[in-house]
């Protein structure tokens, strides 16, 4: 069994990593590191979880490496900072889940982490990216960065166009759609139930730094592979689950079937990555309550002739695939394991 | 009092209709008309208007004109086309809230409502348009035709741009999001409540006829005022209101500022139309809930420095604004009453 | 035009508050206090209600009474025992929504609202009861205090039974489902939206301090009406609307019709409480949503054969004939005014 | 591996059974049948499932033994009634999720299941009722009927009063609240979103038929356990999962204490059931939510000293252990199978 901690075992991706955790057959849980949480036990922090592991939350301090192979970090990016340095050789395996070591280019992340100091030393060994895409560079590697929720969604969709059809992706608009579960767990008036319920709320019209994220990744991966990538993002009345549109001109027309078949080619073998005609099923999808619960990313390409521009739709499930999930798909391939060991679970849906 | 009658009686916009015009000063509803509920009262058909007028649903005869000197028309594109004709040169005042008069331009309309036959002569006899761009036309018009609800939202976004600062609209792109009431209430089981509960429903990807008749209107408002104009429409989990975003590019650069300020001028004295500011309240603006059953539309403007875009935010509630309450608006210029007149019920928040 | 001033201009029920008096003919707003939103405007604290009559939130001073004929008093019930005190003499008409007066019988205050210290000589002044019930009371009151969003609903679902028929109510059960704009405000993470959201949440299996408040008003309207009233209140996954039944087993039998026919007679003339079948529209009534931003009460009776047990469901909207709306009815009554001035908004449905 | 097949693969529970048994270990989906969705993949009934076993839905034949160990019907009543005469001698096991073998007195089933002749002779084969209350009986077992949802719920809940501590339940009032799902998916407009978001809907405010099948049980199960049982039947505004809450009177008195000690003794091993105080996590428990997706049902029970009842609270998915996932668990039983085996799955939550 593989020994595994999760740091920031108090919010919604730390509770999501516990619940796959304890359904893993090679993983134990033997760690819950946190700050404002000491002393919990998980059913206290997740309703869900009623399960007795003798665990409570307790601080990550130096002697953590006696406890466990591979520890998430389900933190906001400056603790995640902070940690990693903590634990860079400590801990065979370090899996972060939040910005921190995202945008690899020093001044990008700056820009848009300027909370967040860079070490470039730190930084620059840390491996980032989907696991489908560089999923072969997680093998025995120390330090792991995983691509924020909306970044998981809109780089699945481009890059297939950018990697596999090496078409020049000249502006690409992403209009984001996400439930209340991708903001945490943070007090505020807007996200009470009352304010957030039956919203459309424009939270980042503009400046998201997600977009920033994978506009990094493509352009690292292939130059010339993008020009401009603008983001607007709205929180909509559900809990779980993300659409991402990206509304995409490029150097050169391609036809909607050319499209679907590149796709299909792109993601065989890959089966987290389930690339869908609009119409197939009985409502249109990509919907993300069609991957609720699952590490699935639906995946959708139209060509709309009007405007000559390709449409692609990606759905995830925020806390999964745009999580968790990921993370323990990415420690899966870090440990030489299958890489869907554990995230078997199908779509509960509906719900 | 004005007599008013009501086609499409059993609808959602039929029953908002009627609401709304019982609670006019000046409006006595006198005629309910419709084909699948003969028979029925209001009450049975609309479970929140227990009132009791005596009125049935009715089909419509020739002698319609001895009961109402207005009729609205919440009826399907293909009835309406129809009514119209037997009631043009019948009743005082028709207006239609379908999409049979909407696109002016013969090909156009050919194009995107293939199975509604242009008669010339009473399509060029309609006013149409947003009351506060064109209301002037209404006054003793005898036949309106009213945009869509999404066409409403994005023309008023998108006019202070294209009509006030005489801006060329380049490239726009419409993301919409709607709740579900803006499909109706057909039976199918994609829009039964366990499979709409919690969908982004990626309803029309391409092809939305909202974008055809906002694009035939500006051209035809002024000569290349836009260019590309495309959209994608999405259901999300709620009932009652839409966001319309417009991303738009245009031929020379204004910033936030002046851009703000071209649209508090342009909008000055129109009291339906709110320009706020992103961040005036404590919930980012505009969100539909914050115009709910009110006929308000919100809207905000935005400059992305990221990509040199324009970002429009227009909400609005798809059956006051987007169809009953604006149909009462054009009603109330059209027999020269103040155009707030029956409409000055605040929004409903939260609900 | 009669001078209405708010306090607890921040809440929910403050912000219904702002909404009806602004919709009133016969009100101006004068007066928004507070103490946690100082020199606030309406439109920051409530998103729906972007007006500009120049008011700001301030402390309620002692020269109050230069500013309002009446004042409402939308806070916690602590504070409005303080400020009754300070505003007894001062102001024309005080109406107080909390609970701070509504149990009348000094012990069971004493046991249900501990924190809130009774003074007899205040408490005894005041007039306590729903409008339809004692709304003859509120002319020329100085002092009203009106029931509880539950108890609203409640007595007028119990009270044709134990005042109408005259029947004895020896076991009354009581569920309550209620959405979450009910728990008005607090920053809580279980009132979040991730974990509202989808919840039926038990959050009073026992101890609901509104039927202490029922079982007093019915025990004191007559003696021997009631014997036992317990409650169990549920949130559920809605923002606005309740819905309490009442499983009520009697001394004597009645059969429904019976029943019917008592409950339309005790209401006749009562605009606000509509007396529905169960199956008279084409959803279940009564349901919440069928009185949606109203002032309505739906009411509806049937016996149940096995068992042998009544059971009374009673929907209103909690923050208009739960909160504000009552209290605006109320000042109707108080002022001479017809009982539904300002109150003629009709259902907003579906929303 | 055992074959399994379903009958009814176009329904909720179809689609649950499917996602359950694609997820099991040791079974095979080796058949899929139904009447109305003939040639159908899975994905195309069941947006989540994009599976590809390359089966299609087909009618029901007599070789189906050579097809299936294990048949679930996930049917209405009459179709199990004459699906179950049909397959009793020819498969193995037969699993019937319907009401069809439910209710074992003959004049109970003839009133409550008029339209379901009862053909003693296969009646009275079938084992009935909640695993862990008889599930050592469904060893071997040729034909098992399976409770309804609501029913598991009220009767894991009731059981260890009436069972365990030998109480005389004389008074039982349920009053149950439950999400979309429970009504399946039949084309009526009261079920499309608009109208059954934000509702509550009182369904069945009298004449449950699970009320009857629990009183039959019980009755059964231990002569004088149980007087009157009464329910009233709520739909609210989430999808899936339900709660049950009964308000029982009983000869004598317990106290609080004593009835968690009688609950967690009865369930002791029993893994599915999760006895839990009502404030030991951070939102009031039971609550479906809690349970979403998984096979457990959370029970609370309280003592209410006014009034002197006792309350039980029981939460499920009624999807999962109130239809697929308690199927699965049977068949686990008959085949001699670990109880949890392919039921691991942990609550997703928040959703």
């Amino acid at each position: 069994m593989i020994r595994a901690g999760v740091v920031g075992a108090s919010g919604l991706a730390g509770g999501e990593l516990i619940r796959l955790i304890i359904q893993h057959p090679d993983l134990e849980l033997t760690f819950l590191g946190g700050s404002s949480s000491i002393g919990k036990r998980p059913a206290q922090l997740h309703p869900g979880l009623r399960i007795d592991h003798g665990l409570t939350v307790r601080p990550v301090t130096d002697d953590i490496a006696d406890h466990v192979d591979v520890i998430f970090l389900a933190t906001p990016a400056p603790v995640s900072a902070e940690l990693a340095a903590l634990l860079a050789d400590r801990v065979p395996a370090v899996i972060d889940l939040s910005g921190a070591f995202r945008i690899r280019t020093p001044e990008l992340h700056d820009r848009w982490y300027p909370k967040v100091r860079r070490r470039a030393d730190l930084a620059d060994r840390f491996v980032y990216g989907v696991p489908e895409l560089v999923g072969d560079q997680f093998a025995d590697a120390a330090l792991i960065s995983l691509p924020g929720c909306y970044a998981t969604a809109i780089t699945l969709g481009l890059a297939p166009l950018a990697l596999g059809l090496g078409l020049e992706l000249r502006t690409v608009l992403v209009d984001g759609k996400s439930g209340s579960s991708g903001g945490g767990l943070k007090l505020r008036t807007a996200d009470l139930h009352p304010f957030r319920s039956g919203a459309i709320a424009p939270y980042a019209p503009t400046g998201h730094r997600h977009a920033a994220e994978v506009g990094d990744f493509l352009k690292r991966s292939r130059p010339g592979a993008i020009g401009s990538l603008t983001m607007s993002a709205y929180g909509v009345s559900h809990v779980r689950g993300l659409l991402a549109s990206s509304y995409v001109f490029t150097d050169r027309a391609v036809d909607e079937r050319e499209l679907l078949r590149a796709y299909l080619r792109f993601y065989k073998g890959h089966r987290f990555v389930r690339v869908r005609r609009h119409t197939e099923t009985l409502i249109p999808v990509p919907d993300p309550q069609a991957v609720l619960g699952s590490n699935f990313c639906d995946v959708t390409v139209l060509h709309d002739d009007e405007g000559d521009r390709i449409v692609v739709l990606a759905a995830l499930d925020n806390l999964v695939k745009g999580a968790a999930g990921q993370a323990v798909q990415a420690m899966n391939l870090r440990f030489g394991l299958p890489e869907e060991t554990g995230l078997t679970t199908q779509p509960v849906m509906p719900a």
